[in-house]
């Protein structure tokens, strides 16, 4: 089987990543990453896309023997919610996108079949595949980002749900009459815990707080606070910043608890850059986790950083397209 | 196929329920009920289980012609948690039993291929078999009594996870600093929802209220208070009991909306003793669940009360033998 190959496509709000992939899995070819520069047009970005793929086809072949038809398709993982049935981008806030027939626009624009996934579900097919899940049955995957992104893989296929929106664990509630969260409801997870929200508690917390590092991180300018300041002063040694991340392991503890007293998943992937707080994070994330999970959930779920990382929406795409119309992983 | 049948036996602390279902479904036959009387030890309760098992397969024999091998086995559902593999009972509080090797034992007690499961999970598959989930695909079924329970049917199977313990949606925290739950945590699900919990707030909220029924219910003695009286007093028009309700609706709802944002189920199936409060629970807790799912899971999840009622621990427990050794619903 080392002669077929299939097209991982993974386009972000912020960047579009290429990569072409062995059918059996391995090293990734070719790969690019452009900035999507959506504010340019939809064609634009669609063309940009369709250059990077063709691109990364060409440098792929440079490196392998790939045959003139060793590229079975290609698979594309794209902000949601989406229509897979007709290969639809619904509504991209970030893309500003309505009803875009994504799909069919890169298939026609490259000549090769194509599947729509959401990102989120890619990254965990992704890990499933080829990262931290490749010896589990079922897992989660957690990405943490401006936004809280949710993917859940059983049995080596995305779970997607009746309305193929299943696995938004960003907006599950963890304190019903708690912060507003982007999505005009309160409480969601995603309120606590996102890159935002991160640093919006990091923010509000100095009001009563003399000593942190943080106000200088920024020359003052509190409102520059990001999660990545956060990090920083963690590094530097900054017991309020430390503070602030084991109050987001709590807040995030409680959430997965919630999917592991639900789902039972052999395995938490976690991915995006808060993963960078290390131990800062996961020790005090598993003893919340501990806390309120049932001890059999417990202890039959890992709970562990991506190993994909930003290459885990290439490589599920991919996976998408091999389970979608290749019979499965 | 109309001359097979398989047992279902439905083991509660409260009673023991057992019924015979055709392969293909239908009326249940031979039903019978008994209280499990616990407190007469193992020994008796799996003695009556035995005795009533022989007693609904005799029943079923005069109701139809069914030849000697017509019995292909029996489904056992029992409280949790619980080892499928080795149909070992690990824990039940409230029948007091630790490692108990009940299948087993019912099996060699009556000649029968047994296989056993969680209650919740047999009363979510016999909903999705026979019950309201006939036409869906994926469900979840959650059962609100002395605790809240739940059951995850895709495509035709209870999804158990990875050590048999997927569907505890009544631990699913909704309140990370909240009421303190039973199991230790605080904002569980249950903490609010259950019977007991129902009764906890309406007590507590009386202080402040002048003109509620519910004193009058109890002779006063306000301690006798149960989700029972909050509904009859609803039944007499009484607005403070009905507020109860309403509270009710909006905590559960805020469970159901994580589940929709987390699975997308096709319905939700609620069971016990509350779906008796109909639209008095029913109104305010889809209008709870469309504040706070998104607009597609929502959309396409029927939020229903439960078809089977007390039957479908008994019909799914025949069901999970036919999924388990018979290949599928």
């Amino acid at each position: 089987m080392t002669d077929r190959y299939i097209v991982g496509v993974d386009l972000g709000g912020t960047s579009i990543n290429v990569g072409v992939l062995p059918f059996d899995g391995g090293t990734v070819l070719g790969m690019r990453s452009l900035p999507t520069e959506p504010h340019r047009g939809a064609k634009f970005v669609v063309d940009r896309m369709i250059e990077m793929i063709q691109a990364a086809m060409k440098d792929a072949r440079h490196e392998r023997a790939i045959p003139e038809d060793g590229f079975l398709g290609l698979g594309i993982g794209s902000p949601g919610p989406l229509d897979r049935g007709t290969g639809t981008v619904l509504e991209t806030p970030n893309l500003g996108w309505r009803n875009f027939p994504l799909r069919d626009l890169i298939a026609n624009g490259t000549g090769l079949e194509a599947v729509l996934d959401n990102d989120a579900n890619c990254a965990a097919l992704g890990e499933y595949w080829q990262g931290a899940g490749k010896a589990v049955r079922n897992l989660v995957a957690v990405t943490l980002g401006t936004g809280i992104g949710g993917g859940i893989v059983l049995d080596g296929q995305v779970f997607h749900g009746a309305s193929d929106v299943a696995g938004e664990i960003g907006h599950m509630t963890i304190d019903s009459i708690g912060r507003k969260c982007n999505c005009g409801n309160y409480g969601c997870l995603e309120a606590y815990a996102s890159g935002p929200a991160i640093a919006a508690r990091a923010i509000e917390g100095l009001d009563a707080e003399g000593d942190s590092l943080l106000p200088s991180l920024v020359g003052g300018r509190l409102e520059r606070i990001t999660a990545e300041t956060v990090y920083e002063a963690i590094v530097a040694g900054d017991l309020y910043a430390k503070d602030v991340m084991k109050e987001t392991a709590k807040f995030l503890g409680t959430g997965l608890a919630n999917l592991i007293n639900l789902l039972n998943p052999d395995m938490i992937v976690i991915s995006g850059g808060v993963t960078r707080a290390g131990e800062h994070l996961f020790e005090p994330l598993r003893r919340e986790v501990r806390k309120r999970a049932f001890r059999e959930g417990f202890e039959s779920c890992e709970i562990v950083s991506s190993e994909l990382g930003g290459m885990a929406g290439v490589v599920g795409a991919a996976a998408t397209f091999k389970v979608e119309k290749c019979g499965g992983l």
